[in-house]
């Protein structure tokens, strides 16, 4: 088969690999649906976070499970699954707190961009849907292994509860999400801070009741003045840089609390100044596997359409394409097609 | 009257000031009938927080209402009332959602190691008891306006819970009260972190179940041995200092807590390290005020007896003996007495 390895800044290549296969009796072997490109993938691939060696890329995959190992007793062929870019045995003392992402045995996914991946610890891992979905169920399906879940982490993590004010830093996949998480979860008001058209028209679509188009101090100031100078109850930090941490600890109101999912590169906070700002602070690569039961759910019952994220659709072999357009802002997430 | 002035690191003096009266008409005025020296008094003491002047010192503070101001409604001459080491209107937002030492029209108190202060805000600031305490109470009650809030706010902030395992780092008089107040909620196993025989000594009075004596790396393995690898659900973080601050946050398991009290000294967190380590973070100034009336009752009641920190008790004019009897390590903490 052919699968996608990442080369070094902006070289993306489809090759031939091995097709994988089962190695361990808890593995599983599914073939791809459908996958996508994930705003982390950009820091390698714009060489923000070097790699030493060909990398193979993807960790957001469903598709339908062709053979399990000898030991999987939850997974069966046939079924289709989904599954978190953080394997999980779902039975840890990490795992039974909900914190499935910090599992004892946990594996990070990569190489799912590929038409077929081989999913370690099938049974902790891997849910299955209620049956073989209709195709336009896919991206949405697909959305709940990462960009979802991540997404939802952030509100979960932030504290969103029913009347919440909430701010989300970030209009990429995941703060889009991370809006219709808050949403979901009864918001009331909900400020999205973006300055691009189109993600601000998606962010409105998805219950952002207030757009700022400022950052930094400037978009604090905002923040406080629609808020009567007294910040947001909770904020969702989706982004992963100084500036954007800062953003979202400072748009808080003392007592709020702040759900970062954007992995920080280069954030150094300082305790002194921290502390006198009171907030709450988590977050933390999301525990999807603790949501996935729930998100597959609402988007089997069709209460939520987190696919609408994707707005470039693209055969597998394109992959460099999706990564372009990612990289230039041409498109919010590019889902893949084997 | 003769009030506490800090010159310089190491040089107390109890010397005429002016006695404080009315300035504003929320104003109220009390005689001190215990005061006492704080852990954060010890840094501008020790210079490593450099004070521009002789700075008056002293923020905990019980005592008789001598007279209050004319907008003062509910507190009354001939009170006895305590206070906390942040003024508070008790009715802004910030109030209202439990953060009355983030109060928007706060003031830090200072001038409280004297036998007459003035407090201001006093209606939103200041808590009566339910009557004059008798002798014996005054220290414990003296504890509530700040060591016994802020431990307090330590086992608050990290989400102490009936059977969680708790670990306690910092042995001064606020951890020491942090194990106290981790029993009270219902703590199955509390760690102290303490190298120091008499500290250990309260804090299995007051519930440790266990101690470590080691720091740093080797006592954050000891925490891993003593919890099976896990983590603590909650970690108090007491001290202020990166070393604390590190061993606080690696000694939490993904998804626990650390709630943290001790003022910051030159701590930098390192954004995808705290990423990854998955815990919640929450602290600041304590909010003494929202826990006073329930702390008083505890007191009142002679359900818990924080004034077992008190060591040391000196008549006022004595208060540089107390400096240095703490900055020694010779007191946990020095009761001062008009």
């Amino acid at each position: 088969m052919k699968g996608t390895v990442l080369y070094g800044p902006h070289d993306v290549r489809f090759e031939e690999r091995d097709t994988p296969k089962i190695e361990k009796p808890t593995d599983a072997i599914i073939r791809i649906s459908a996958t996508c490109v994930c705003g982390s993938d950009l820091w390698p691939y714009r060489g923000l976070q070097p790699i030493n060696e060909p990398t193979p890329m993807g960790h957001e995959y469903c598709g339908i499970v062709e053979e399990v190992g000898s030991a999987v007793r939850l997974i069966k062929p046939g079924q289709f699954v989904i599954g978190s870019f953080a394997t999980s045995d779902n039975t840890c003392p990490h795992c039974r707190h909900g914190y499935q992402s910090s599992c004892v045995n946990r594996e990070w996914m990569l190489r799912a961009q590929a038409p077929v991946l081989r999913v370690p610890l099938a049974d902790g891992t891997l849910v299955a849907t209620p049956g073989v979905p209709s195709d336009d169920l896919i991206p949405s399906l697909l959305a709940t292994s990462d960009v979802m879940g991540t997404g939802w982490f952030a509100a979960d993590a932030a504290d969103v509860r029913p009347g919440s004010t909430v701010v989300v830093v970030g209009d990429g996949a995941v703060g889009l999400l991370g809006v219709l998480s808050a949403k979901q979860m009864g918001a009331k008001r909900i400020i999205a801070m973006s300055r691009h058209e189109p993600r601000q028209r998606l962010a409105r679509e998805f219950g952002a009741t207030d757009i700022v188009t400022e950052r930094g101090d400037k978009g604090i100031t905002q923040i406080k003045e629609l808020t009567n100078g007294i910040g947001a109850d909770a904020v969702l930090e989706c982004v992963g840089t100084q500036e954007s941490m800062m953003q979202a600890i400072l748009a808080t109101r003392p007592g709020g609390s702040v759900g970062y999912v954007g992995v920080p590169h280069g954030v150094e906070l300082e305790g002194e100044q921290l502390f006198y700002t009171h907030v709450h602070l988590h977050g933390g690569p999301a525990p999807v596997r603790r949501f996935l039961p729930e998100l597959i759910d609402l988007v089997w019952n069709r209460k939520i359409n987190p696919g609408k994220v994707f707005d470039l659709t693209l055969p597998l072999e394109q992959v460099a394409e999706g990564y372009r357009a990612m990289d230039e802002r041409r498109a919010i997430k590019a889902l893949l097609r084997p």
